[in-house]
């Protein structure tokens, strides 16, 4: 028995999207089990944009690289998943840790995602000052991904 | 409800162990969560290195910061997390991505360890070169953390 491994199996990369709405209490929850991930030093450097305007949610989809694109443009909702870099004191202090951190932090939300059976597609690659400009970050932000969430279609 | 959050609330940092050692399906239904984990171009490029042998993890813990190294010397197992670097074709190729799947591996291995009560600490400040020597790794593998596990205290 494992639910971490019942969580994880449950989680497939969506093909396509139901046109049923993700419910606010559906959404606080995926943010909710995002807050309480462990971080270096517990700096919490995760700093999440939730998009569902249209305008907006195009101007996302426009700064994720082309293949991500298509899937993620017929997301209900996207999740920009950003971080205020936190200085970690080590002897590797050149490690960014706000891309380990953060990362983390999706997980957690991947796995309360598949709890509610929703499908999620974590876009990794993208245009950090086009995300920025989409969800209105300030420029010392860095942008670490964007997160695609919705209901699976039913033949999924 | 949230499987999620009732898991990562189990998880606490360990102040002392228990000497119960661990149960090898215990140890295999962790390295079983963490085999699970997401990770970019799915490449799984971590490597867990197991260590309950005395020599080998007195090596270990002397490989990592001042600060971790009391806590480390009396868990009952470390595991050397680490990882073969793998390329990703990307936008942001400078991106060491190992650094970002293997510490989402090490978080299923927590939340996993969370479910059947164990405490866990995760070092990522370390000598590399040492931790690679402790535990016999190729030159070419990078060393992302040491995970030290055990069972708390019953007073924890």
């Amino acid at each position: 028995m494992s639910l971490v491994r019942d969580l994880a199996s449950k989680l497939h990369a969506p093909t396509a999207w139901s046109t049923r709405p993700l419910e606010d209490d559906v959404l606080a929850a995926l943010l909710g089990a995002a807050r309480i991930a462990p971080s270096a030093d517990n700096a919490q450097t995760w700093r999440f944009v939730t998009v569902r305007d249209p305008q907006r949610h195009a101007a996302l989809t426009r700064a994720v690289s082309d293949n991500e694109r298509a899937i993620l443009t017929e997301a209900p909702v996207l999740i920009a998943a950003l971080a205020e870099p936190w200085i970690i004191r080590s002897a590797r202090a050149e490690q960014p840790f706000f891309m380990v951190d953060v990362p983390i932090a999706i997980v957690h939300m991947c796995l309360q995602a598949a709890e509610v059976g929703l499908a999620v597609r974590v876009a990794f690659d993208l245009d950090e000052a086009g995300v920025r400009a989409a969800v209105r970050a300030p420029t010392s932000f860095r942008v670490v991904a964007v997160v695609a969430l919705g209901y699976p279609t039913t033949d999924y």
